[in-house]
């Protein structure tokens, strides 16, 4: 299998991180979340990601500079009541194969196992299809500890019903089997436009399970900037996503 | 071509098993037959398999646990007149790209070779589009011996009418490479429900071919629990395997 | 790249043998003149090729035997006024995917190499898409004497219009790669049924080009046979392999 | 990942060349460019490139003859006031999936680097969908200095609006990882006809950039021959290729 070619911008020693994946997926909800926490909290990127099996393009961005099809890799230091460090997956695509998404999830796993990850959560949304009333964010994880953990946050325990696609669902099945704990944070949206609600909501639940504080004011003002720097052809781009995975009817329309 | 993972959780010696293979397809005819009969005669999982090959998701389980895609191998020991040992594989799911199936199928073969298999069945169901008045089972064999067996406890030998789309032809073909003989039985089933009905009459003929008793008398409660257990997803994602495989009209619409 | 598998059977030495390539296609042409040239001369068979690029499945054959997906070379000795000697590949199947195309195609040519092969005929059916009054082969070459020798047997070179898709097309090309002089053959059909006259045609021109003697008068005896024993399911997966190829207009319709 | 093949005709040395890609792509815009600068400035084809990942096929050419699937490297030396070396990549098609359009684009970029390039441009058209008044160049780059030099020349700087798929954008974001810089020129075109207008004003605006002069006289009469030459069969491999990429809707119709 083709390697993932992950270029380290610095080297940085982190203690027993949790590790954070957003990668583009439904509403952009997960990455919205993860973007405002890295600015808000001011991460550090420390490494970059490439794969031959992301899609074979690239974006045109503001000001006529073109931008590699990319997954970026942050970190935080001594955060939260806990102190905790952090190391955070976003970026501007996905694996576009089921075998590329394996290659590049599993070549992950192996670069932040060696930054002493345990624990790890996924962000994304879950696609209602409808309006949605009240921000709801649902959760899946790997082991009963862990469902335990978000019910004391009161995210809403997904059972027996639907599946968890793409990297928010790869890393908590690759993970759990290298003896990592984690879980999945899915917002209720109803897909297809940038949701910030959603985002908020994960975000309050994400804060309150790391035990950081994470100031969400200016969360609707980033979605704005977000719709605006987004070139549509990221927004069309993650509909393709959306179209290339396997398909979905009403009562599965998780997408991480 | 990329290796399977294969986890070995047990080291056990097996006296020339004969291997059973059923994973998921039409009807889940084959797969419950299989775990009907790995519950019934108390196997013992004994190894798991990975593949990146399978599709890239997780499932939601019982309880918001995640759960892997995954192939599961059991064994079981002395069973039957003849005490013969065996070798089940069961799974909720497939590989998704022909070089997948033929890169698991192989990896497979190579494994169970060790344990000194030769013989091997396969269990699926046979989508007739239409109501099956009276349970049938059709059969198809690497050989003329073998075809005789199944003509013995009256299965209905299928004649050069169809293929066998998926493992349940791939690990005959690929067997009888390996001088292997192997029989596939398709349990004609409506397609597209879970099919109890076709389940007990599959695991009827095997148990004739095989000289060991297996209770159905549990088989409803079991497909009415499969129903219910198994998460919408896994339903869907049958359907998913279904659609991948190459498409078929009325008078081929086999899939193992 | 994963290697094809040849399994020689007979250790043979030929002179400077010419190459024919007839696997399945549009209207069983290619394939129907190939399957009768072996017989009618009693060719011999001495290598299978598999390939886990071939579709994942098998055949249920007659008396409900299971047949691989398989290509198979036979040869012929001292063959018409010239003496000359002759490969021929047959089966059941073409790869699948694009580089599983070229896969298997350098691995045979690899192969047929070492017996000093640097001539080559590819036979295939050229779909009209309405009735053929008159039985018609086209033809195209990998240089221009090749190009006056089929216009010696009134072959009607097409110019500049069209491709060739699938395994006869790259055994042209790629051989053209490695210095061998090539041509197909194009019998023009109505496409999407089993076409003796077209077949027969083509055995024609090859006969002339070959210098060697073929009886066609059972030729549609043979094309009745072939119409029952071809299960059904290999009928349509011709059609399945037609609709992999890259999709054609009236005036593309060649599948090799 | 499989390597291209690269067969290399002549032993050249240069000097710093700049690299210019046209392969297919909307309107054959970049390609009648590049084709027509190779043809005026007298380029000579020092290589050859072939790949496993490139359709699976031949071309019927003229007096049937076969051509393969192909790229071509042409170089030039000494030319326009700067007396600068050039390498132009022209062909007949590109890589079919995404990890092979990054093998093809991977391989090339390393065979290139080896002459010394670090500048490079791409070109293409950016279909309009409807009747183009005034001829108009888009362009993006890998840096604010190639975006200055682009406005120098009155290219249209695009900006955070669309992506550029395939070849074209690969190579500017590939280059760009290497520390190469560069810009691809776009000309606005209606799509889905040859633009001989599109490919002039391309060659207008790659002149000034290059301080080169090119007669563009005999554009369209080569436009003209380049329609008739061009088999039927190319230009559907043109759609297919399209077919192929990630859909676009109204606002992102650039194919490199």
């Amino acid at each position: 299998m083709i390697k993932t070619q992950i270029k380290v911008l610095e080297d940085v020693s982190l203690d027993n991180p949790i590790f954070i994946e957003a990668l583009p997926g439904i509403g952009h909800v997960g990455k919205l979340a993860a973007d405002h926490l890295i600015d808000e909290l001011d991460a550090t990127k420390f490494a970059e990601v490439y794969s031959p099996y992301f899609p074979p393009q690239v974006y045109i961005g503001e000001d006529g500079l073109i931008e590699n099809m990319v997954n970026e890799l942050y970190y935080l230091k001594n955060q939260g009541e806990e102190e905790r460090d952090f190391i955070i997956l976003v970026g501007n695509t996905q694996g576009v194969s089921p075998e590329g998404q394996y290659a590049i999830c599993n070549d992950l796993l192996d670069f932040i196992e060696e930054y002493g990850v345990n624990e790890l959560f996924t962000l994304g949304g879950l696609a209602t299809g409808q309006p949605v009333d009240e921000p709801i964010v649902y959760g899946a994880a790997t082991d009963e500890d862990k469902i335990n953990t978000l019910k004391d946050v009161e995210v809403e325990i997904r059972s027996a019903d639907g599946g968890i696609i793409g990297a928010s669902g790869l890393f908590l099945g690759l993970g759990k089997l290298r003896g990592m704990s984690g879980a999945c944070l899915m917002g209720a949206t109803p897909g297809y436009f940038i949701d910030p609600e959603a985002a908020e909501e994960i975000l309050n639940k994400l804060s309150a399970l790391l035990k950081i504080e994470v100031n969400t004011d200016k969360l609707e003002e980033r979605a704005e900037e977000t719709r605006q720097i987004l070139s549509k052809a990221q927004q069309r781009e993650q509909e393709l996503l959306n179209r290339n995975m396997p398909q979905q009817d009403d009562d599965l329309r998780y997408i991480g």
